[in-house]
């Protein structure tokens, strides 16, 4: 399968492209560091400037998260729990740190696919 | 399969009682009204007292939120993803509600089957 | 949420309710008896006589295999895999069983909520 | 996250990573034509000489059918659905094809993490 990833879009010039990547790119919002073996709030949202579809045949079907070579979470959707208008997939994972975690996510559009995000690095302190 | 129910854990009297039933039971967070058409989040948390373990032969392997009979979003957790030790599962929901909205949740442990939340009503206003 | 439960469908007179009953029920096909420690053919099918609709509104999203109260496999469908045209979501799952089974199935339509199987007995052998 | 690919064993000397490679990688077992708008059975097998763990600290979680850039369907496993001992995780899928497919399988270890597999063309006959 093809593996779209995430492009800066101030580099981009056309409307219509820079809207395609945004509202399908994964983007993590978190803290950069944990504390070893407390709970971390990761949240997850899909797009950041521009909303996604949430019709029937065209929505944010599921979201993982990975820490480097580990999935830890995976999130499905039923389409319409968006209340069936355009908008942003949203999602906040728990999860407990023993050492730096290299998060990424990865979101499958029914339409448009497969979606890796960026690595985001969070340090993990005693 | 069995279904496994909440039940108010101030009637029990044995601990190890109140414990097993707690820690395994899904615990719905929400406002009580939502406005429709806006982004709504629903926390869910498996176990209000107690923690579960996350061992690999035994945790919390995914939970699901319905609403009536339309399950909105099922999440799947891997062993582990709360480091090991015992926790309670958690995740944020985001749903947009346009009616009124009757919120339960299941839960399922790898070792003790399947449970369901009580009923969580959310009115909704235009 | 509300669980729906398989009727014997010679017993209904009406055949909107015997279509109804019969598309969203999940028929568990396998042998009676298996090999203690060798792989098993445990087939799941929606519907024994009547085809359902995967249409993007309406559809069966998913289908689990529970023995007793450990649940082995759940299979997500996306809405077209059946081409879009009304027919019987199936998929054969495979597991090694060590002791008797207590097999049931549940099923999910994205208009029709959940439905769960009747229990089918199978006897392992050394 | 790093996506580990199908390599042909037969080009390589060392034995443990034969196996490595081998017991991670998802095959494709269908025909190679397909009727438009008929049932068509995809099997999917982890591993084609050699078995994988079924530990509850390292085994095979779920596999995903995808045809192109669309992901068909997903099975998850539970730790011990093969009997705790090695072998080869196992699905068939069903699927009711309209135009050439473009098949590829992606497997999750919780161990050694994601493997995508060779893509398998079907073409497809009215």
């Amino acid at each position: 399968m093809k593996i779209n990833r995430y492009e800066d879009i101030s580099t981009i010039d056309r409307e219509a492209k820079k809207d395609y990547i945004d509202r399908h790119s994964a983007f993590i919002h978190c803290e950069a560091s944990a504390k070893k073996g407390e709970k971390f709030k990761v949240k997850v949202k899909i797009g950041d400037e521009y909303p996604h579809p949430d019709d029937f045949d065209h929505y944010v079907a599921w979201i993982q998260l990975w820490d480097g070579e580990k999935m830890l979470s995976q999130i499905n959707f039923s389409a319409g729990a968006l209340g069936g208008e355009a908008n942003q997939a949203e999602v906040d994972f728990y999860v407990v740190p023993s050492r730096k975690m290299k998060l990424t996510a990865a979101a499958f559009c029914t339409k448009h696919g497969l979606w890796h995000s960026d690595e985001k690095l969070v340090e993990v302190s005693e």
